[in-house]
């Protein structure tokens, strides 16, 4: 038999209790052994759980207990989810997260400390819920260069667009709806202004390149002032607006960033909808791969979680895959303007503007007009070009898009 | 470092030499140590290749060499793969393989080897190409319960039903494309007649319900007699006509078989063109996942053989991972006639026949009438009760396609 401790009891940590409960017999015919739950942190008292007796609210009987090898950190936020994997990992038990804030920010030092003690802190959960995307990318294409990872990485957003795009719903009226169906918290900062995709796709970028960069510093665009209008462009032109995070080498440094894109139709994202999320992976052998499902949720997420621990559960005498993370330096990262893409770009629609437009851009191809706007993708530029060009032309821009 | 054999210096054999070789450095780094080719098994003399002084003809020079401690299969076919694979194991080596068909053959028998002699018996080129499905399966979804399987698992019908839709090209004609472009065998039999996908479709099965079923013995058709008449009903019905494998639990027996099918537009298969692969998993904590990408080619299959030989090596030291199908028996697989789903019915339009067919079917909702012929959509029906009806109303019954 094998001890966990579960940190947290919210919603992801009662989903993980049940499932080792109820699966209990699934995971040990794929353990070897079951896999017993002792004690469970929160603040909370829990008078009608059948956990209620595991239940403590000292880190410290966990922290001190040698029978547990296996921590679950489902706290959630920065602190002190952090400060327990760190006291978890120095102890030598091995720790295991779907909490994407800790991963992004500390993620390089707490597999550091891992490394040295012989344990493993593993993440499967913490970017696109349930779907298997961290364990594939570091073993099924172990053999890969990893030339790119593109994703929809954020349910509410997704549903949010696809709300708007499926039923001409506006953007405030999708938001409350999201929310009404619990799918955004109360308060969705971190959701509609990209910042949970930034956390998500640099975990992503260091599984891929070997850096962590800071998720704070990367370019990050959020959804809220998408229109109706914008929309019907993306449209015209073949493309669904999505909010895409994505992560290349340039020049050998680190580009990440989040911002809504226009994904074109062949493009496998293109039909990734609602809730759902979609993770694109080119190597340079297998070219593009796509993991899809759904990106949150308590048994979805709970899945990565259990799947995590069982990993570490059935290897708990072998040594462990040693994980490494630079975090990367400021020299590590792309120059953001040097970094290059097509767009679509946006202006007012003034009398000769599109020859104007001629004239700045070369030849437009097909001009979208609609609605007192003119539209139209370019070539491929760099983001400073993009920035000059648009500002160049002498006609009032309205934003652009860049293209998937 | 570790000493490989590969069998077979083919397509696939060639490309697994050059992933090893160009991209050593990033293997060398996830295994530890480098790995090396010591004996590449070919008829064939290959006077210009870097490798011409690894080919060797006898087998037993690798089977005795104890330095040989795992061993790639590429041969293709059953015979002399399965022998020399059997040999392999026996003599307490690793083997990994993409060859669907031993696998799906004597993948119980070759498995129960493995475990006796404490190897391990990989496969994860064999359904996918390099797309990460079979360690996923295993590992990643390990908590879930396996509700069902669907994929869209052979690229080359894939490609002539894309091509037939989008292009209105014949049958015929977009067969004798995918021979051009080599994507189909001179000899398409065991693609175009759902071969090549039932034996991938019972793989996957074995590794989510613990049973190999032979795969001579499921239900299978394939695309040969697809029309463009088909095509435009499906396409009236908001549907795709996919080639589609599927497997699931009836009654605790389990079902599968292979067959063309309308898919929705709904469904993330639907999106699955060209020569893609897309494998639809459900599983009871995670809802439905998707894995997507290149279905075969040389060095997508490689990066999946290149990743079970840096698995193994890797964990090369540490207790082997035991995997346990039993064969089916007849009592492990489900009866067809009682499975059920829903289908579009296509007879040839005959005066009064839509009266005829409500009289049978019950309301029948959309009805498409269409160059002589008639077709709607039914509710779920056994397969048996589908027939029957067919029969029974006495019209001229065209064909009927499973809806996904």
């Amino acid at each position: 038999m094998i001890s966990v401790a579960l940190l947290g009891f919210g919603n992801i940590g009662s989903g993980t209790a049940e499932v080792l409960s109820e699966n209990g017999a699934q995971i040990e015919r794929y353990v070897g052994c079951p896999i017993s739950i002792k004690y469970i942190l929160d603040r909370r008292d829990f008078p009608s759980s059948p956990w209620r007796d595991r239940i403590v609210r000292d880190f410290d009987i966990i922290l001190n207990d040698p029978q547990i090898k296996i921590v679950a950190e489902m706290l959630g936020g920065l602190h002190p989810a952090y400060e327990f994997t760190k006291a978890a990992l120095m102890a030598g038990k091995h720790v295991v997260t779907p909490n994407k804030e800790v991963v992004a920010k500390f993620g390089a030092e707490l597999l550091e400390i891992a490394a040295e003690k012989g344990v493993r802190y593993l993440f499967e959960g913490s970017v696109g819920g349930g779907i298997p995307i961290i364990r594939p990318l570091i073993n099924d294409l172990a053999a890969n260069g990893i030339i790119s990872v593109s994703g929809i990485l954020n349910g509410t957003t997704n549903y949010i667009l696809t709300r708007m795009e499926r039923d001409k719903t506006s953007y405030r009226d999708a938001l409350a709806e999201a929310q009404a169906l619990g799918y955004a918290e109360p308060n969705p900062a971190s959701d509609v202004s990209g910042a949970d995709a930034a956390r998500k796709i640099v975990i992503l970028a260091a599984l891929a390149f070997g850096k962590l960069v800071d998720p704070d510093v990367i370019h990050t665009e959020g959804i809220a002032g998408i229109t109706q209008d914008d929309i019907r462009v993306a449209a015209a032109f073949g493309c669904a607006i999505k909010l895409v995070a994505h992560t290349e080498l340039v020049n050998g440094r680190v580009f990440a960033m989040v911002a809504p894109h226009f994904v074109e139709e062949g493009n496998p994202l293109f039909g990734v909808s609602d809730v759902f999320n979609g993770i694109l992976v080119e190597g340079d052998l297998i070219g593009r791969v796509m993991f899809y499902g759904p990106g949150a949720g308590r048994l979805p997420t709970a899945s990565a979680v259990v799947a995590d621990i069982a990993d570490i559960a059935f290897n708990i005498g072998a040594p462990a895959r040693k994980l490494h993370w630079d975090p990367a330096e400021a020299c590590d990262i792309a120059d953001f303007g040097g970094c290059s893409c097509r767009s679509c770009f946006i202006f007012a629609d003034t009398p000769g503007g599109v020859d104007k437009l001629e004239e700045c851009f070369g030849n437009l191809g097909d001009v979208v007009r609609d609605n007192g706007r003119m539209a139209f993708v370019s070539e491929t530029l760099t983001e400073k070009e993009a920035d000059a060009r648009a500002a160049a032309c002498g006609l009032p821009f309205i934003k652009r898009f860049r293209i998937l």
